[in-house]
C-alpha cells in the first residue's frame, strides 16, 4: 500500500467526522431544543478533538513526504496538495495557544453580546485586545509555515490560497470609483417613478411554497437535501445531503425568497462536487469561501435579480400571494430587488454599496493585525472609513464597529472573501453568457438548466483540483478583473 | 491522576460519541432525504468504529484492573462495574468476527425485505442459517467471558445481567394461565354492550396538539426535548435533549396518542437520570431494556389505559376533534383502549395477548441458540406455538415467523425484554399506588406528578447504580413477581 493510498483512507475517516459535524451543527440551529446546547457543545468539541488528532497523527508528516515522491495523476497530485494545507493548518499550532484562542474567543464574544446593544465598545476592549493578541501569534506561526505574511496567514484559513497583494488592487479600483457611482446610481434611482409599496401580511406557508418553487426551478436536489427555518439563513450538511435555511418576515417576502435563491446558489455547487472516490477527500470539497460565495451571489444577485428572470418570477409571486396591481408587475418588483441606499448596517447593504462596507473592514483588520493601528482607534477609523467611502457618519458603535460577529468571534481575515465572491459572480456570469447565448434567455422563462451546466462544468465539478486564481482563470480567460463588476454595476444601475 | 479518573475521562469521550450517533440516528429516521443514506452510513459506521478503538484501547483492560484496587465510593463501583461490561462486550470480539457479522446481518435482512411479502421461509432460510451461526459464535464467545450460557449472554448484550434461570420460572407462570385467562377476558368483553366507533378523520395537526398537551401533562421537558414524525415511533437523543417520535393515521387517533405517551415514558426516563458527572458515565444512563421498556408501558399500559385517566382524558379528547356522542364519553373510549382480540401479529396485539407472541419467540430463539431446533423446523414450531398459546393458526408465515424484523437483523436475545418490561412495569405501578395514595386519584385529574416524582426517585435517578433485579426489589420489596402482572389483567380485564 502507499503512502497516498494510506492518506486517501485517513481523510476519508476525517470527511466522515466532518460530515458528521455539519449535521449536528444544522441540527443546533434548527431542531435542538435549548436545553441540548451545553451536551452538544461536548459532542461537537470530542469529534473535533479526535479529527485533529487524526490529522496531526505523528506518521502523517512521513506518509505526506513519501507521497510526494510517488507517482500520482493531476487529481491525486491536487489531492495531496490539499491534504498538506489541511496538515500545515491543523498541526501548526500548540496545544495551549488553541485553548488560549477558543476560551478567548467565547470571553469576547459573550462580552460582544452586551456591549453591543449598549453600543459601548470600551466594555469589550479588553477582551478584544486579549483575542487579537492570540490572532496575531496564530497568523504568525502559520506566516512562518506558509511563508506568507501575518494577515495572509489568516486569509488562507477561509481562502485558500487568497494573498492581500491581489486583494489590494482589486480594492483599490472598487474604492476609486465606487464613492462617486453611488451617488450617480442615486441620483439615477431619484429620477424614476416612486417605488409602490407590495404590502403584506405574507403567510409564512406560501412563502415557503414560493421558496420550494425557486428552488426546485433552480435544480435544487430535494433528493439530497432540504429546507428548514433558522435564525440566520445558511447553507450546511453536506453535499449528499445539503441543508438549506431561510427566515420568514409576515410583512416582507422578499428577505425570505432572496435568501432561499442565495442559499441554493451554495447548494448546487455543493450538490455539483465531484462524487464517489473524490467525494470523500479534500480535493472533492468546495474551493474556498470565494468560490462559495460567487456561487450564491451568482445565482441570487445575477441571475435572480435580474430583469429577465423577474419577469418570470413576478407571475408565479402574484399567484402564490394572490395578489395584482401596479405594485405587483415585474418592473416594480425589479426595481424593489435593485434598491440603493446609503446605510450603516452591512448584512443589509445592496449589491452597490456593500463592496464599501467590506473594504473599510479589510483595510482596518488588516492593519490591526500587522500592528499598524491600535484597537482604541478603531471606532473613531471605522467613522473616518464610512464617511470617506459612504458619505455617512454613523452615530453609534452599535450602528458601527461593533455591529458584526466576526472580529470578537475570531474570525480575523473573513471579510474580504464576501466582495471577491460579488466579484467572481460577476465576471462568471459574463463568461457564462458569452459561452451560451440562452443562459438570460433561460432564466426569462424559469429555465435554469444552461447556467447551471455551465457551472457544474466550469466550477462546481472542479472541486478543489484548482486554486481559486486558477479556476477563475480557466472558466473566464483571465484572474480576477475588477471592471467586469464595474460593468455589470453601471448597466444595471445607470442603464 | 488514578486509573479511574482516566477511565472517566475516556468513557466521557464514548458518551459523547454515542450522543452524536444518538442524534444521527435520530436524524436519519426523521429528517434526513433518502440520497443522504449512504453518506450517514459512513459517518455511523467511523463514529462507531472510533468508540470501539477507545474502548478497546490495549491500555484500557490494565487501568480497569488497577482501578479495581483503588478507593471508590458506592456510584464510582458501580460506574467501574459498567464500564468493564462495556469493555468485555466491544472487546470479546475479534474484528473479522464482528465484519462478517455486520455483512450477514445486511444480507439477511435485506432478503427478509422481500420475503416477507412473499410469504417464502424458504427463500430466507439460507441467510438466516449463516446469520444465526454467526450470532452463536459471537453468543459462544461472549458466554466464556461472561461465565453465564451462550443464550444469556445475547440477551445480556440488551439486559445486562439478565439470566434466563431467572425468565423461565416467569414465563412459565404466564403460560400457565394466560390461555384460559384470554379466553376468560373474551367472555367478559363479548358480555358488554358493542363498543362505539369513533370515526374520522382526524386532521394531523389536532392529533399533534392533543400528543403535545399529553406530553406536557406527563412531565415531558421540552426545553431538553422535542416531538416529531418518522415511520416507526420511538424515543431517541440523548437525556439532554430527548426526542420522541409518532405517525399520524387519518382515521384513527389512538394508535398516534398511544404512541407518544408510550414514548413519553422512555423520556421521562431519559430526563430523570443522574446528570452532572454521571450524566456522561456509563453509570448515569438507562439500567437496560427491561426497565426502559417498564417506564413506556407504565406510562401507556399502566397509568394512561387507566379508568382513572380515561375519565379525564375524554373531555380533552372531545374538545381537540370538537366531537361529541356517547362513543367519545370516557367508557367508551376506556374500553376501546383495553380491547381484547387474538390476533397474529405482535406489534398489532394487546396487553393482555402480548406476553403470548413473546414467550413463542423466546422460547423458539433459545432452542435455536442452544441448538436444541433445527431452522427448517421453525415455521411449523411457530404455528404449533400460536395453537397452544393463542389458539389460533397463521395462515402464512408472513403472518407468522416472517413478521419480526429481529432475527433476520441479528435482534436475539431481545425478545424477552418486551414483557420482562411489561410485568415490571405492573410491579412499578402498584407499589408506586400503595407508597402515594395520590397517584392514582392524580392521573383522574391529569396530575402525573405524584407519579413522577416516585418514578425518578425509585427508578430514574438511580441510572444504572443497580442491577435490574436489585433496583426492582428496593422500589418494591421483592424481584420479579409474575403475580403482580397477573393481578392487573385480572383486576382490568374480569373485574
Amino acid at each position: 500500500m502507499t503512502a497516498y493510498s494510506r492518506l486517501e483512507a485517513i481523510f476519508r475517516k476525517t470527511a466522515a467526522l466532518g460530515d458528521a459535524l455539519a449535521i449536528l451543527h444544522w441540527d443546533m440551529a434548527t431542531m435542538m431544543p435549548n436545553g441540548g446546547a451545553e451536551s452538544r457543545t461536548e459532542q461537537i468539541a470530542t469529534l473535533k478533538g479526535i479529527a485533529h488528532e487524526t490529522i496531526t497523527a505523528p506518521d502523517l508528516a512521513e506518509l505526506l513526504t513519501t507521497a510526494a515522491t510517488e507517482t500520482l495523476d493531476n487529481w491525486e497530485r491536487a489531492n495531496l496538495r490539499e491534504m498538506h494545507r489541511e496538515w500545515v493548518h491543523a498541526s501548526a499550532l500548540p496545544a495551549d495557544l488553541v485553548d488560549a484562542l477558543t476560551r478567548a474567543e467565547s470571553a469576547c464574544e459573550m462580552v460582544w453580546r452586551e456591549a453591543r446593544p449598549a453600543s459601548d465598545f470600551k466594555r469589550v476592549l479588553p477582551h478584544l485586545r486579549d483575542l487579537l493578541g492570540l490572532v496575531r501569534q496564530v497568523g504568525a506561526i502559520k506566516a512562518e509555515r506558509l511563508g506568507v505574511g501575518v494577515y495572509d496567514a489568516l486569509l488562507d484559513q477561509y481562502e485558500p490560497g487568497g494573498r492581500s497583494s491581489e486583494i489590494d488592487p482589486v480594492f483599490t479600483h472598487l474604492e476609486g470609483f465606487l464613492p462617486g457611482f453611488i451617488g450617480e446610481a442615486l441620483e439615477v434611482q431619484a429620477g424614476k417613478p416612486p417605488l409602490l409599496a407590495t404590502s403584506g401580511p405574507f403567510p409564512v406557508e406560501s412563502q415557503k411554497a414560493l421558496g420550494l418553487k425557486m428552488m426546485e426551478m433552480l435544480g435544487f436536489d430535494f433528493h439530497h437535501g432540504r429546507l428548514d427555518v433558522s435564525h440566520h439563513p445558511f447553507c450546511g450538511g453536506t453535499p449528499a445531503d445539503t441543508r438549506i435555511t431561510t427566515r420568514y418576515d409576515d410583512d416582507d417576502f422578499v428577505s425570505a425568497m432572496m435568501g432561499v435563491l442565495h442559499e441554493t446558489g451554495h447548494a448546487l455547487y455543493e450538490f455539483g462536487l465531484p462524487k464517489g472516490r473524490w467525494g470523500s477527500q479534500p480535493v472533492g470539497r468546495a474551493r474556498g469561501m470565494v468560490a462559495h460565495e460567487s456561487q450564491s451571489l451568482l445565482m441570487e444577485m445575477q441571475a435572480c435579480r435580474s430583469r429577465d428572470f423577474m419577469g418570470f418570477a413576478a407571475p408565479l409571486i402574484r399567484e402564490t400571494f394572490d395578489r395584482q396591481g401596479a405594485e405587483w408587475e415585474a418592473d416594480n418588483l425589479y426595481r424593489r430587488g435593485i434598491r440603493v441606499e446609503r446605510g450603516f448596517i452591512r448584512v443589509e447593504a445592496d449589491e452597490v454599496t456593500y463592496p464599501a462596507h467590506v473594504i473599510i473592514r479589510y483595510r482596518l483588520e488588516k492593519a490591526l493585525i500587522e500592528g499598524r493601528m491600535e484597537l482604541e482607534d478603531l471606532p473613531a477609523a471605522w467613522n473616518e472609513g464610512y464617511g470617506r467611502l459612504l458619505g455617512i457618519a454613523p452615530p453609534d458603535d452599535r450602528l458601527g464597529c461593533l455591529q458584526d460577529i466576526h472580529w470578537f468571534g475570531g474570525s480575523w481575515g473573513y471579510f474580504p472573501t464576501y466582495t471577491l465572491g460579488a466579484m467572481t459572480a460577476a465576471q462568471l456570469f459574463d463568461a457564462a453568457q458569452r459561452a451560451d447565448g440562452d443562459i438570460l434567455a433561460g432564466l426569462g422563462r424559469g429555465d435554469f438548466k444552461p447556467l447551471r451546466d455551465w457551472l457544474r462544468t466550469n466550477i462546481h465539478g472542479k472541486g478543489s483540483l484548482l486554486s481559486t486564481r486558477e479556476l477563475l482563470t480557466e472558466a473566464t480567460g483571465r484572474p480576477l478583473d475588477p471592471t467586469v463588476f464595474e460593468a455589470h454595476l453601471r448597466r444595471r444601475y445607470l442603464g
